[in-house]
This record gives C-alpha cells, sequence and structure tokens, in this order.
C-alpha cells in the first residue's frame, strides 16, 4: 500500500499512538523447509486484534551472532519483539543466551523457572530432573516468565522482548499469557468487497478512492481456483467513518464495473 | 544449531562453494494475518532440494523504503534474493518501482512484457488491454523476464534478484522456470531418527555427538498430540559418509536410552 503513515515503520513512530511489533522466527528448520512455520501468521493475526501494528517479521538460522543482530536491530526499531523457537532443553536451543547477550546481561537458572519445571516433572513421575531439563530454566536475568499452561518449561519477557516456543500450542498459550502485558491501540478494523472481476479492471478507479482517504490501507487481493476468478477488496482503517464512506465507494465502483463488463461481453 | 561453518552467512561466503539465499516476502496482508503466507516454506524446501542454503527470510510492508533498504541489503549479503509479491496491477503493487530503486535503474514497459500480455488478453477475449494491465509489463531496464505459465504477466530477474508473484500457484511456476538459471551445489541430505523419548533425556547425549561431527547438523524437534510426546531428530549433511555415522551413532544412543528409561520405569 502506498499509505505508509499509518504503519509507522521506524523509531520515532514508536513513540506514537500506535504499538508497533516485529517477530522473529528462530531455527534452521524453517529455514530448511522442514517445518513449515506457523507462527507468524497466527501472531500476525492476534496482534491486529489488540490494535498493535506488526511492521516485520524474519526468520533466521540457529546461529547466535545472526539472532543478537536481529535482535538489537529489532527490538530499537518496535514497540515489541516476539521471538518463536529455540528455547527447549538441547545444543541448538540458544535463544534465551542470544537474548541475555542482546540485552547486556547474565544468564542464570531463574529460581522460578527451576520450581516450576521440577513441581512439573515430579508431579507427572515419568521424567527426571537432569541437567538437560534445568537447562530450559536458564533465563536472562532481570527477565520475567511468561507462563507455558501446557508444559511448564517458561517462556520470559525482558525489556521489549518476549520469549516463546517454537511448538505452535506453545507458542499460542505464552502468547495469551503475555497479552495482558501488551498496550494495543485503537483496532483496525476491515471490511471485505467480494468481487469477480479482474484486478487489471479496476486499478486505477481504486487507486483514486485510495487517493482520497489518506486513513484507509485499501489492498487487492486477487484469486482463482477451479477456472474461476476474482479479487477480493479489503479496506482497513482505525477511523469508523472514514471505512464505511470508502467501503461504500468500493462497492458502488465495482458494482457499475460488473454491470458495464456484462454488457461489453454481450455485445 | 551450533555449527556456523556449514551455513554460511556472509558476504565471504557467496564466493564459496554453498550458494546461499534470502526471500524477501513483500505484502500488508502478510503482516495482518489475513493471509497466511505458503511461500516461503515452499521455496525454502525447494531451494534445499537444489543445494542452496536459505539463510534469512523476512516479511515486510508495502512500503517502498522499507522494501529497498532490505532488497540492498539481502542482495548484498547472499548469492540469491527471490521477492514474492506485489507486482500485480494495482496501487499497492510497488515491487517492480522498488527493485529498479535498489538497483538505481529507469523502468520501462518492457516490450517483450507488454506483447506476452497482450496476446493472453486477445486469446482470452474476456479482458481488455488498458492501462492498470500494462503496469504489469513494467520492468526494471536490465531485468529479464520470468516466464507465469498460468497468467502471463511474468516475473523478472535483475542481478541476483529474482522478483515472482504472491500467489502461490504462480510463484511456484514461476519458481520452475527460474530454477534453471539457479547454481545449486552438492545437495544437502539428511535423516530423520523418530523417538519416544523427550529433548530433556537426551539433550547432553546429542550435543555430544554434535560436537564430535562438524558437517553433520543436528537439529531436534520435539512433538506432542494427543498425549503422546516424542522428539524426532533430524541430521542434515553434504558429506554422505559422515551422516551415515552420526546417524547410526543418534540410533544408537535412543536406542540404548529407550532400554533404560522403560527399566527404570518398571522399577
Amino acid at each position: 500500500m502506498t499509505n505508509q503513515d499509518s504503519q509507522p515503520q521506524n523509531e520515532e513512530s514508536t513513540a506514537g499512538d500506535v504499538a508497533t511489533a516485529a517477530i522473529l522466527a528462530i531455527g534452521d528448520e524453517l529455514l530448511s523447509g522442514r517445518t513449515k512455520d506457523k507462527n507468524i501468521g497466527y501472531i500476525a493475526e492476534y496482534l491486529t486484534n489488540m490494535g498493535i501494528d506488526l511492521c516485520e517479521a524474519r526468520m533466521v538460522s540457529d546461529d547466535e551472532d545472526v539472532i543478537v543482530a536481529a535482535l538489537n536491530e529489532l527490538r530499537a526499531k518496535y514497540t515489541y519483539v516476539f521471538t518463536t523457537g529455540g528455547i527447549g532443553p538441547t545444543h541448538d536451543d540458544i535463544t534465551a543466551d542470544a537474548v541475555a547477550k542482546a540485552f547486556g546481561v547474565e544468564i542464570e537458572h531463574n529460581p522460578e523457572a527451576v520450581a516450576l519445571l521440577t513441581k512439573r516433572i515430579e508431579e507427572g513421575g515419568r521424567f527426571k530432573m537432569n541437567e538437560a531439563r534445568m537447562r530450559m530454566a536458564r533465563i536472562p536475568v532481570g527477565a520475567d516468565l511468561v507462563e507455558n499452561r501446557i508444559s511448564a518449561a517458561p517462556g520470559f519477557h525482558i525489556g521489549n522482548v518476549f520469549v516463546f516456543a517454537g511448538v505452535p500450542a506453545i507458542m499460542q498459550v505464552m502468547l495469551d499469557a503475555a497479552a495482558p502485558l501488551l498496550k494495543g491501540g485503537v483496532v483496525m478494523m476491515s471490511e471485505t468487497v467480494e468481487s469477480r472481476v479482474t484486478e487489471g479492471d479496476f486499478a486505477p478507479l481504486l487507486g483514486d478512492v485510495q487517493g482520497r482517504y489518506d486513513d484507509v490501507l485499501i489492498g487487492s487481493y486477487p484469486w482463482f481456483r477451479n477456472g474461476e476468478y476474482g479479487t477480493n477488496i479489503i479496506l482497513r482503517s482505525r477511523n469508523k467513518a472514514a471505512l464505511g464512506e470508502a467501503t461504500g465507494e468500493v462497492r458502488g465502483l465495482l458494482k457499475e464495473l460488473t454491470k458495464t463488463l456484462k454488457m461489453n461481453r454481450k455485445k
């Protein structure tokens, strides 16, 4: 979209009314294609519903230097950063260390996390506490835990960075647990106008409408399947009145256009 | 994973044996969560099968400055950059302009692209050529087209940047068309060892194996569903012998461990 003002992307923007965010998805398995990421889309939708603008997402490998550099860039730029992946007990789980390094703090066996893990393990009776499991209690000094209602091993947050698991079900309960800490904004509302015309038929008309509504973002999403085609127009705004007006205009122009195209076909 | 050498991430690495890549997925609809990206995982798997290392993926909004900055950073860093999205006919399709700007070249109505689009439109008989559709023939000067066998409107490549559509079916035929131009490497082979134990039981043992195999990447992927749990160990290498050896070791230690755990449970 051309309307950049509505989606602030730079440092000054974080001081504004709208909270911004970035996701850092961590894991070699994502970049090899073995695991298809399901977290970015989920978090994106969740944040949109809270009125937080997700401005960027990155997927990086299990490489400490790369993670530290990305973390430091993103946390300076956006209100919140959410990481997924890399907080399990194995040698390739290096997210907590990378976060500690990015913030320049030590990492320790967090007593609260140790207690949570020990309790869960003893209750279950199936597993034994050991060095590897203790690794999941290693948390940067100064961080607060994020509850994991599924498997106890917690996420954490430090500064504006939230560190979640990579397994989608666990990431989702962590996001629920963290949500009350996030400052949402006026929620972005949206309207969808479905049509059976192609973008090529209405692009300039749609551009005109966009030009007249500064605070409405208008996106155009063509689809085709089984020989059928069409375009859905999605309008998004925090201004209900403007959203309604712009949506009315788009509906009107598409109705008119569909009629014209039908007439042309009959000729 | 801890073995950084096998997945080169910096400029020098592009001169090495292994081609590297980044994906830049463009579109507000991805960041709002309305559209769930399906392209990154697909391209990731495709490149892995060609022996090209995908090192990073980014998702950015329809903001020209942001796209230009990301493009210039990524194309300097990796052998190839693949973009998806933003090459349709509407006002929010700004990828071609951003690519031209990143390369410092003009953008023009590419005669070959105009011919392709005109031919397809005339054949179909359903649509008319117009200014908006002509927009899809706007290609940076010096770029070569990438064929689109589905809807004619082409992708293109310039320098080491490949520009594809966002609609997955179209992106996929464009990737097929571009593949012969890519220099793959020795394909990364992989082995999966399935287990019904948890990461916490074998993490240090697995770390030991990783420590002894420099050219094997060992990843550990826990899963649980319906009350069942386990961990799949995935080993990846370009060295078949090392991969076989390391896989044998991992199988052995998991077999041993499963036996020990069963005995402990009986006690």
